[in-house]
C-alpha cells in the first residue's frame, strides 16, 4: 500500500510539475509573441492619430467601431460582431473662455467644459467666487453666502498616496457632483480644480452629474496652475471685488446609435464558458484618447491576436469587448451585462484595462475567494514583473456584469503617470511606451490563459 | 520559569513590534516629505534646463559641481566638501554627418561620434560596408574580408528580455569594443546600431575602448531606422556598390581637473560607520543627462535632504556622493574608493541610482548573504512599490568599493523608456515624471534609514 500511495503520489507530483512548466513555457511564447511580433502599438497609433477622439455619438467613434471591427476581422478572431446601444450625444461647442476677473483687469485661465455640463449663456456667466474643499463646507456655508455666486471646489488630490487612484477617487466628487451639490444652495456656476497631481496649465475633463430635481448649473475645469493662482487671488483679495467669468456653448443632443464591438477565439473544449477582456472605445474629445483608454482597447484585441498567432488553442471562449461610453453614460457596459443575462450566457471572467498602457504591476480581482485562488499564478507571472494579485476594484464596464455572478478583474499598472495626462488635450500617441503597452497585453493574455485552462473552481 | 520566559518572550515580542511599527511610521514620514517638499525634481530641472549636458571636464560639468554643493549647502548638509580627480577630455567637435552611398546617390543617415572615438580625417572616410551581428562572424570573415571596409555591426538588443538592462548588456559589446575589434582586420571604421529597442532615428553614443597594441579606428553610432535601411540596402545589393561615408571631428583633449562632490549627514551615534549614497554628475553630451544621471544625482541629495528636514537623526553617517566621470573613465568611482582605503574607512553600504528617474521596483544588493538579510525589509517597503530585493549589479561607480568590504546596492526602477532616451539628444527634463522620480528618492532614504538603524550585521 504504502508503495502504491508512493506511485501515485510522484505520478500526481510529476503532472503537476510537467502541467506548471507547459504553463510557463506557454506565457513565455506570449511574451515573446507580442514583444517582437505586437500589433498593438500600431493599432493605437491608428487609433489616435488617424482617427482621433472618440466621444461618444461622434463620427470619430463610428469610425472607430468599424476600424477595430476590421481589425478583429484581419487578426483572424473566429468571429466579430457589433452589439448596438443607445448612448448619449454631447458636445463641446466652441472653445471655453475662462477669466479671473478683478475690477477692470482680466486675466485669462486655462477651463474646459466638465463633460455633460451645460452651457453658460451665450454672453457667458461672471459672479464672485466662493472657495470651498468639500460639500460639508459647502452645506456650512449654506444657501445665504453661496446663492448668485460661483463655487471654486479646489480640494487637491493628495499627492502622499502612492496610488494616484486613490487619491482621484478621494477629490473625484468635486467633479462629478460639484454643479449639482452647488445649485443645491443657489450657485450659477463651478469651476473644479483639475484631477491631476501634475501643476501645469492642462484643464482636465470629466463626467459631472445632475438630477431632474436640482437646477443643472454649468460647471467648469481649470487648470491646477490656474486654480493655484485664482485662490492666492482670493486669499489676498479682503473686498470681495474677484469675479470669476467663464463661457461654454456646450450641449446635450437627441442620444443616437453606436455599438460594442466584440470579437471572439472559441473555446476548444468548453466553448460555452466566456472568459471577457476589454477597455473602452469611446474617449474625451480634448486629447486622443491614447491612454484612456485606446491602450485598453488596443491591448485587449492583442492578447487574443497573440494566442491565435501562436495558434494556442484555449479551452474556454476568449471574448474581447471594445465598450463604448463608459465615460458619459456607460451605456456599453449595461448593454453587454444585460444581454449576457438574457442569453444566459456563462460568463466567468472579465478583465478590463483602462488605468493607461504603462508598465504591468498586477491585477485587482473583485471577489475575495478568488482573489487568493488566482494568486497561487504569481509566480508564473512575477517574472514579467506581475507582483500583485488582490482584492479590489475592477473596471466601470465590467462591473455591472458581477450581479450575474462574473468574478470582474482591473489590470493594474503603474500608476504614476496615468493622470497627468487623464482627460486632456495630451492624453496622445506619444505619451505611450511601445513596451509598456506591450507588456499589458501579454500580461492579460497569460492571466487569460491561465484561466483558460483551469476555470475559476 | 515558564512564567519568566512568557513575559520575557512578550516582551522582546513587545519591543520588535514596536520597533516595526516605528520604522513604518519613519518611512512613511521620509514619502510624504519628499512626495509634499521635495526638491529633486527642480534641482533636476537647474541641472538640466539652466547647466544642461556635463561631459567630463566640460564648463558645464564645472558649474554642476558648484551647483550641486551649494545645493547640499543650502540643504543643510552637515558638511560639503570637492574631491579632486583628474578626467579625461574628450569633445565631439563639429556636427557628424553620415551618408549611405550608392552611386551617384548619397541617404543622409543620424549618426553621432561614438563617446572616446578618434575623428575621421577632415575629408571624413568612405568605404564598402560589411555587416556583422558578433565578434565571432567578424573573426570568420578575417583580415581578407574586413581589410579597407567600414564594419557595420547590428545585432539588435532583444525585445523578449523583460529586463530592458539585460538586453542592453549583451549587445553592449558592440559598442564597447567593436572598433577595437574590427581594427584587429584592418576595417577602417565602425558603424553601431544604436543601443535601443526603439525604432527611431536618434543616433545614442557612448564609451568606446581603444588598447595601445591595436589601431584607433573611428567608431560611429547609426540610429535604429537607419541602421534597418543601411542593413536593408546591403541585402539588396548584389554588385557590393553601396558604401558608408562618415565624418566627425570628435578628438581627446588634455586631461583636466574635476571634482567628486560630497556632502554628508553625521551619524547620531556610530558616526565613523558611514552609508554612501550616490550617482554621476557627468553625463554624456547630446541631450541634457536627464534621466542619466540628473535623476540619480539629485534623488541622493534629496535622500539626505529629506532626512535633514524631518530632523531624523540616522545612527550611522550618510555621505552624498556626485561622481564625477561615470561615462568616460570612472575616474570618480575610484578615486573615491581608493581614498575610503587610503584612510582606512568603515563604509557599510553603497547606494547607487543610475536607471533613470523612473517608478521604484527593488534594489539589487551586490552581496548574496546581505541579499538575504535585507529582504526582511520588503513588508516595510512594499507599501511603496519596492517588490524585490535581490542578488544584482549595483553600480559602476559604486563597485570598486566592494575591495573595500562594502556592501553595493543597485537602486532598481521599471526600465521598460530608459533605453529609448539614454546617451541621446532626447534624455532630457521633460522626460522625468517628478512622482516617479521622488519615489525613487524616498525609496533610497527609506533603505539607508534602515540600514542606518540596524546595520549590517
Amino acid at each position: 500500500m504504502k508503495k502504491v500511495f508512493s506511485i501515485g503520489f510522484w505520478m500526481l507530483f510529476a503532472t503537476c510539475l510537467t502541467a506548471q512548466q507547459n504553463d510557463s513555457i506557454t506565457i513565455r511564447k506570449i511574451y515573446s509573441e507580442v514583444l517582437t511580433n505586437g500589433k498593438c502599438y500600431q493599432t493605437l497609433d491608428y487609433l489616435c492619430n488617424k482617427i482621433g477622439q472618440r466621444l461618444s455619438a461622434s463620427n470619430n467613434a463610428a469610425k472607430a467601431v468599424s476600424y477595430t471591427a476590421q481589425q478583429m476581422y484581419n487578426f483572424g478572431f473566429d468571429t466579430v460582431y457589433l452589439q448596438p446601444i443607445v448612448v448619449p450625444h454631447w458636445i463641446r461647442g466652441e472653445k471655453e473662455i475662462g477669466n479671473i476677473v478683478k475690477g477692470k483687469n482680466e486675466i485669462k485661465v486655462h477651463v474646459c467644459a466638465l463633460g455633460n455640463s451645460v452651457g453658460t449663456r451665450l454672453e457667458g456667466v461672471q459672479a464672485p467666487v466662493i472657495e470651498v474643499q468639500n460639500f460639508k463646507q459647502l452645506a456650512e456655508l449654506g444657501t445665504e453666502k453661496i446663492k448668485g455666486k460661483i463655487v471654486f471646489f479646489n480640494r487637491p488630490m493628495d499627492p502622499t498616496y502612492i496610488s494616484t487612484g486613490r487619491a482621484y477617487g478621494e477629490a473625484g466628487n468635486q467633479r462629478g457632483r460639484g454643479p449639482l451639490e452647488a445649485a443645491k444652495y443657489g450657485a450659477v456656476g463651478v469651476v473644479v480644480r483639475s484631477l491631476t497631481l501634475a501643476l501645469d496649465t492642462n484643464p482636465h475633463t470629466g463626467y459631472t452629474h445632475y438630477v431632474d430635481t436640482i437646477p443643472w448649473i454649468p460647471g467648469c475645469a481649470i487648470s491646477t496652475v490656474d486654480a493655484n493662482l485664482l485662490s492666492d487671488m482670493l486669499k489676498e483679495d479682503t473686498s470681495g471685488s474677484v469675479e470669476f467669468y467663464f463661457r461654454q456653448t456646450c450641449e446635450r443632443l437627441m442620444d443616437d446609435l453606436s455599438y460594442n464591438v466584440i470579437g471572439e477565439l472559441r473555446g476548444s473544449e468548453k466553448k460555452e464558458e466566456v472568459l471577457v477582456v476589454g477597455g473602452h472605445l469611446d474617449s474625451w474629445d480634448l486629447g486622443t484618447g491614447a491612454h484612456d483608454d485606446g491602450a485598453g482597447v488596443t491591448q485587449s484585441m492583442e492578447a487574443v491576436r497573440a494566442m491565435k498567432a501562436l495558434k494556442l488553442k484555449p479551452k474556454r471562449t476568449i471574448r474581447c469587448v471594445l465598450f463604448m461610453n463608459e465615460e458619459n453614460g456607460v451605456k456599453g457596459g449595461n448593454a453587454f451585462a444585460k444581454e449576457v443575462k438574457t442569453k444566459n450566457e456563462k460568463v466567468l471572467v472579465a478583465i478590463e484595462s483602462d488605468g493607461g498602457g504603462f508598465t504591468p504591476r498586477g491585477f485587482n480581482v473583485d471577489d475575495p475567494n478568488a482573489s487568493i485562488k488566482f494568486q497561487k499564478w504569481i509566480p508564473l507571472l512575477k517574472p514579467y514583473g506581475i507582483e500583485t494579485i488582490k482584492e479590489g476594484h475592477s473596471g466601470t464596464d465590467i462591473e455591472p456584469l458581477k450581479e450575474n455572478g462574473t468574478i470582474t478583474i482591473g489590470y493594474v499598472v503603474d500608476s504614476q503617470r496615468y493622470f497627468d495626462y487623464h482627460h486632456t488635450a495630451i492624453d496622445t500617441f506619444d505619451k505611450v511606451n511601445k513596451r509598456e503597452l506591450e507588456l499589458g497585453a501579454a500580461s492579460m493574455a497569460s492571466l487569460l490563459w491561465l484561466i483558460s485552462e483551469y476555470g475559476i473552481k
